[in-house]
């Protein structure tokens, strides 16, 4: 078998997210079906990636791999890009695919993914053409209130108050940025930058909810402390819709390293399956998703 | 009656264009009836528009304007744009509403009208969110040859090569812009910017077109001053598709001018009835559409 790299960029306002369900439309299962319907393998073909994005969520910057028989012949893989390209309906764009280097794993070799939710507030104009992709609030917004409370939340922390808890899973990540600007485009979009090791569930509509939240001046940040000390998900914390928000990127280490840091990151999902223990830092860099 | 200048962005995709058609969803029909559902004034509704766009194309900076009663009470009309904001469909946003300045016509008083015509070529990195209202093109085109192209065409001359033909109106026009630049965004779009006193019929979906011949060396320089040459268009000047224009702004004189560039303007609208005859420079300024 060979593993073959995949770039995505997709609009997810049509479909019930990345992961193939059954009697869904899911981004997997289109290009699942696809990739069998050209290549017609043995074996049924079966794509990892690296944000499995919740329905109604966009990607630019998602990479997938998969595993496809080596014999293919030449003149298939070739055109291969090509063919998948003109079959996979407009609101995919397989932007790459081309053989992967050695241990890369989409998944479990990835360092961090790093997603946008836009949004616009009584202050800006919006755009109709772009209303797929920007959540509009009725208020207006204190950006820089927004930085701050992002700021507070930076480092090492079990998230578990600001995710869809899973069962059995922790909810300790690292979160690398979480940013706040007002974009000089024509509409005065606001930009919630987060990226992270990996997110939970919902993780990243769940901050830009709190972020809203506190940028509307309805919370403070004394709420906003109490709220990041708890152990669970209450009320109060909303998850913003999901048509926001986009995968924008996703980071791998230099090909030397990619073997390495999927080893070490499918130690972590182990973890990841374990009841929840105290923080040992060093356990949980280069988390899964 | 109280005359009203209404700002409006729209995506046309679901349109079949601005002008009212008995049976279509247009935009002009849909902002009628609700500004009479709102309204319930005694006399019908009627908007005049600076751009009368075509099926599937876009505006973010359209004007219209609106005579409504007096006798509307205070409460009502501050509360107006408001309302019509939370009814409108979600592909039509009202960014303004108020009373216009005296003299104020939104189709007569405008100075001029600028397009842009959005590209995506085989250097292109295509946003499955953006594909409304970009257009794609299989090809790599050359921008500077297209933009070269477009400054050849700048002026006062009749644009019968480059529009559909309405029978007895001109299609002299004053084109004040015709560039093309690559944007540094991150798709790598191609632009294409056209202002003009006034447009005939799908005249910037066939400039547009015109470039693309030039920017993919399918034709030449010698083919376009052939072309710009003739008095009808044939067969060879294609009109793109309606997705990837978008009307961006109109351009209005100082308010105490607008009463004085209407009339300019009505004059050379009751021209535009009569048959073609010679060029008259001095007739053509501040043409109607």
């Amino acid at each position: 078998m060979t593993r073959w790299r995949l770039d995505l960029a997709y609009d997810g306002t049509d479909y019930r997210g990345w992961a193939a369900q059954p009697g869904q439309r899911t981004v997997q299962g289109v290009l699942e079906e696809w990739l069998a319907r050209l290549l017609r393998p043995a074996e049924p073909v079966a794509l990892v990636v690296a944000g499995r994005t919740d329905a109604g969520v966009h990607a630019v910057g998602q990479v997938a791999h998969v595993d496809l028989p080596d014999a293919l012949d030449d003149d298939v893989e070739a055109r291969l890009l090509q063919r998948l390209r003109r079959v996979v309906p407009d609101d995919i764009v397989v932007r790459g695919l081309a053989r992967a280097p050695g241990g890369f794993d989409a998944r479990f070799s990835a360092l961090a993914r790093r997603y946008c939710y836009r949004l616009w507030d009584a202050d800006s104009s919006p755009d109709p053409r772009l209303r797929r992709q920007v959540t509009t609030v009725a208020v207006r917004l204190d950006v820089a209130a927004m930085g701050a409370a992002g700021a507070s939340l930076l480092g090492l922390r079990d998230f578990a108050p600001f995710c869809k808890r899973r069962d059995g899973a922790t909810s300790i990540r690292v979160l690398q940025e979480l940013s706040v600007r007002r974009c000089d485009d024509p509409c005065g979009t606001i930009e919630v930058w987060a990226q992270a090791d990996a997110f939970c569930h919902s993780m990243v509509r769940c901050l830009a909810g709190v972020l809203v939240c506190i940028g509307s001046g309805r919370r403070d940040r004394v709420w906003l402390a109490d709220a990041a000390a708890r152990t669970e998900r209450h009320g109060d914390i909303p998850a913003l819709p999901p048509g926001g928000l986009t995968l924008e990127r996703v980071f791998y280490p230099p090909d030397e390293e990619l073997a390495a840091q999927a080893a070490r990151a499918r130690v972590q999902r182990t973890m990841d399956d374990l009841p929840v223990g105290p923080v040992d830092p060093s356990s949980v860099m280069g988390g899964p998703e």
